[in-house]
């Protein structure tokens, strides 16, 4: 029987869970770390793998009106001209005179230094762009930058794009990718580190039709997080202000998520007019419109661009399903993952190390492993397994023993309610394909039953 | 009816078809273009995430000894000294007294400037890692490093990995991700870029035990290509001369693919000894070893290490791919993609656009959708249609005509042989994901007919 823990999440026990577990490490740790870079463990990457997969399935795969696209990260200079990055993209700094600690002038109260009470400088912009230099030797001439974000690489391919697909308006170019940015304060775990990944959507669309997709795109971004799990009261939107509002944007919103620190940015929905595409074709001198075949005229297209984040949604998604509960006496950690979210499928657990039972365990888990990611566990007592598993979320427990041998059946456990079932062996694919796809976890074959772990 | 036609792959053709229909593009390319940067286009980046994958697929989650990982690029500057990539990773640059222009010392046969015949100077060590600056200030303490290989990642989070998983020797840790590389000489395409992905695999193994690993992985890795499509008159295995071999290489093969411009090498397999964890240990002042709980002794494992290209790999695969024929009394284009790499799977072609066809053509490729990447055409004639999607490697066509509203069966056109077959719609799904798998593409329905295009 499960009861409710009084306890609730915070973000010591996620980043906890992500070490403890595999998921999240501190990037060259053995090094002492790299300052807010972070390495995906074995179990973290199967975690973000799913995030993207099921990003790129619902916005490329399933839609008419998209097309993916991957982009180097280096990229033309003169790209980030265009877009403003080189001139804008900037805190202002300042930095003590006496112990030359460096702070965002915007984000300090007083007039002294924080750590030394000394005095400071003026602020000083500081470009948030990463810098390195191509070719034989650093000179001003090979500097390039490393994409402090994704965008830009569909804005200077549309035309690209467009010559290739003969795709209509409104469509769009979607992609997944890591960008860069030097940011001074950062935190929270993997909320705000200077290494992440994006998943970027830039939709093109004819002006005066922008309110209209605008709109829809904040709802249908709304519900994906939804589908995949996250609950709504832990989701909102959130208008920028005027003054909040970048130098491209008409409007924007935020869906924020309310984390362990506070509610903050998981998503950023821009209206960012017709700003890019007109930029863009002034520095290149390359006409960058559409031939709208109804009107027979050429216009510049309005990009709706919805920007999530990946390490913000594994962040949420991870804190999201996070659960503790009472259960056989003992406190269970659990993670309640989507099952398309998932990192393990199904943990295949052998009753005992003997020949034949781990014969027939090990079979089990090869044939499972041709379709998903599938553990096998056969150390400590089968309740200790059922708990490692519902740590990492992993949503079904398949049981293999010594009747398992002789009518040819195996027990499913199920993670949230840990509900049983017992099944036969030739239709445990096609069951768990059902169950992962989301059909009634309990739907029982003819003369099955259903009980309680422990029971 | 098909001829041979009596043209061969070059790469010119190959690049032109790449930008012609949306494989690759050179970076930025409104701006000229970023030395040796490409973006992949909507058709490109489908077949680099087929590529990655099937490599995931075949080398993480269909085995029991394999764990993935996905680490920073940014790496805390230690790594590099450890690696050995800070002092090692140069090339001899020498420069043009006269036109100051610069050559790798090494490809040089003269001692005079290639370009303007004007005296060279003396050979000086270029390091190949791009170089950027983290944090508020351009100071040496700062700078850090773009890696310049995935397998640094694996190294510094064995124990990590070892801690989180319990695995035990032998077993590999996998990562498939971005590397940059500073090259003097770049070129043939995606063959050589500055910014490439790599698949790479860290195969840990007891010393003793290496060799034997060393030849399986040998095996294993070519016969992925070979399984994939790859011919295997256009593959082989070359083992590195003693003078070739890496600082940390006890031994090394390239699998060799015959790109355009000849034998190159495609992955490179080498027995990296003890070289990187002993190494690592010396640097961070942490023990990298494994306790063997059958001898009671810590070891060193040794590495074996599979490194594979996406981008060569998705170059290998397109000209392997690559084809002429003579269809309809026409030049036909083809490329031969293996199902599981072909960008788009299948295209449902309605065969006029009245609005009773379009409606159930439009249903079956939104339904089709929801499992794979499917595109739709009824643009000019049913030919014309055909030879797009060969071009592009679609491996079936659907066709919808007036019958289909009858009869509700479809016709489906396979593109290698031309060959069609008309099925009931209500078995198309599974049909087609059977064939996708492999299955014989010609198991005939009952009462169904063969016949080539254009019969």
């Amino acid at each position: 029987m499960t009861e409710q823990a009084p306890t609730k999440v915070d973000m010591e026990k996620i980043v906890s869970l992500c070490q403890r577990r595999g998921f999240i490490f501190p990037s060259s740790e053995i090094y002492g770390g790299l300052s807010s870079c972070w390495d995906y463990g074995p179990l973290g990457v199967e975690l973000k793998r799913n995030i993207k997969q099921a990003w790129w399935q619902a916005e490329v795969q399933e839609r008419d009106d998209m097309v993916g696209l991957d982009a180097s990260i280096l990229m033309h200079p003169q790209t980030w001209e265009a877009s403003g990055h080189l001139k804008g993209f900037s805190d202002p700094l300042v930095e003590c005179k006496s112990c030359h600690l460096r702070w965002r002038a915007d984000e300090l109260a007083g007039s002294s230094c924080p750590s030394c009470s000394g005095e400071l400088t003026e602020p000083r912009l500081f470009n948030l762009m990463f810098k390195t230099f191509m070719g034989p030797i650093e000179e001003e001439a090979s500097v390039v930058y490393l994409r402090p974000e994704t965008a830009q690489g569909m804005f200077v391919n549309f035309q690209n794009v467009l010559d290739t697909t003969r795709k209509r308006l409104p469509f769009g170019i979607a992609q997944i990718g890591k960008a860069f940015r030097n940011e001074i304060t950062t935190g929270n775990f993997i909320f705000r580190s200077r290494e992440f990944e994006q998943m970027e959507i830039e939709f093109f669309v004819k002006p005066g039709s922008d309110k209209e997709w605008f709109d829809y795109w904040l709802e249908e971004r709304f519900n994906w997080y939804v589908k995949l799990g996250i609950k709504k009261g832990n989701l909102k939107l959130r208008q920028h202000m005027k003054r909040e509002l970048a130098h491209y944007a008409k409007d924007c919103y935020d869906i924020e998520y309310l984390f362990p620190m506070g509610w903050a940015e998981l998503e950023g929905i821009a209206n960012r007019g017709d700003f890019d595409l007109v930029q863009h074709a002034k520095y290149s001198g390359k006409s960058l419109t559409y031939f709208d075949e109804e009107t027979k005229e050429h216009v510049i297209p309005y990009i709706i661009e919805p920007s999530a984040g990946v390490d913000r949604s594994a962040l949420a998604f991870l804190c999201d399903a996070y659960d503790e509960d009472i259960a056989e006496g003992e406190l269970r950690v659990l993670l309640h993952l989507h099952p398309t979210l998932a990192p393990i499928k199904a943990a295949v657990l052998p009753l005992s190390r003997r020949d034949k039972l781990v014969a027939l365990a090990k079979q089990i888990y090869t044939d499972l492993r041709q379709c998903w990611m599938v553990s096998y566990d056969d150390a400590q007592s089968i309740g200790r397994r059922y708990r490692r598993q519902d740590e990492i979320g992993t949503p079904f427990c398949i049981t293999v023993d010594f009747q398992s041998l002789e009518d040819e059946q195996v027990t499913i456990r199920e993670r949230d309610s840990m509900n049983q079932i017992r099944l036969p062996i030739s239709a445990l694919k096609t069951t768990l394909q059902a169950k992962l796809e989301g059909e009634d976890l309990f739907v029982l074959p003819p003369g099955g039953k259903i009980w309680k772990e422990g029971e």
